[in-house]
């Protein structure tokens, strides 16, 4: 860049550039505000940043990013221990979560099969999974991975790992999205609302 | 938030939600893109956003964001310094160097006239400029405020406080934008490209 811009602002600009779906002239935009703003937004920023990996660490049960470990849902007395809700990522429990209708447990795959981008089943946290069934008290796994090329895949591989040890396997639903319009919807999300039609 | 996000996640969640354009959702993305990316990404971030405010100051001349005082631009001596175009902020220095046919200095008010928002001719660097001309030396002032209601409002003031002193005061052109279309054009650009009309 010219002369014109410090390159303590070049530097924000590229390091904000840096982050999904923020391209040169938001990274500008937000740096300039910056700016002009007070100093604690800036500063509570960068704090919140730095602190965002030292304070956090995944939970050794479930593997949902936490502070303590085991994490607040894994310690959690009141929640049925026996039912595994197998997703892709952190923010997967967040949206389970916001439900207010699971009362299990979680375990977090971060990510999923995908061939193509070099992830197989060793790089997510499969095998973890296998040695929480091993351990017993298990009722039933929900997997509730993404209803995807990459989520079935990985659905079918835990599947598979998973029927020998005699453990309920169950997925979430697929069918009709609520507020949806059957005119607008997919032909694959059709069919499976209509193999997994219910009675009225 | 419940209990799946720990505190750490929240705050950082938070931060960027306080950005202009960055909602909650957004805010989240961001962040758990950041706890899926290597630490260097957001160590980088946290570390440019401490040293924007700590390693840069407003040019003692001509208030632009700088680390060396005066900036690069003051001290120019390739640089016309009996020129000075006026500008509302430090971006919009970077729009004209960007064109590379400005070879005179700047000066940078740091807003713009708004008595609705509470900010009044004595919030800018107005006094700033109008010392500078004081100073002699000073040919000619290009005003170079946005074409808004505020930049305008800020212009005449300007004017005004500028013309006793007899230097050469001008400003940018109005009309229509390169590569615009009549047709969509609004009427006031439209009324102002007509009264500027030049010889083919």
């Amino acid at each position: 860049m010219s002369k014109a811009v410090p390159e303590p602002v070049t530097k924000l600009i590229e390091a904000f550039a840096r982050l999904p779906g923020v391209g040169p002239k938001t990274a500008s935009r937000l740096t300039y505000f910056l700016l002009r703003s007070p100093d604690d937004l800036s500063l509570g920023l960068s704090e919140a940043l730095r602190d965002l990996k030292s304070l956090t660490r995944l939970c050794s049960v479930c593997y949902n990013i936490t502070t303590d470990d085991p994490c607040p849902i894994c310690s959690d007395g009141q929640r049925d221990q026996r039912l595994i809700a197998v997703v892709e990522e952190p923010l997967d429990v967040l949206a389970l979560e916001r439900t207010s209708a699971y009362n299990g447990v979680y375990h977090v795959l971060h990510g999923a099969v995908n061939p193509v981008g070099g992830v197989g089943p060793d790089d997510l946290k499969i095998r973890e999974l296998v040695a929480r069934v091993d351990q017993g008290g298990v009722q039933e796994v929900i997997i509730a991975t993404n209803p995807s090329y990459e989520g079935e895949a990985t659905a079918m591989y835990i599947r598979n790992e998973l029927t020998p040890k005699g453990v309920k396997l169950t997925r979430l639903a697929r069918g009709l999205p609520v507020g949806g319009d059957i005119e607008y919807a997919d032909s694959v999300t059709l069919m499976r609302a209509l193999m997994g039609r219910s009675e009225l």
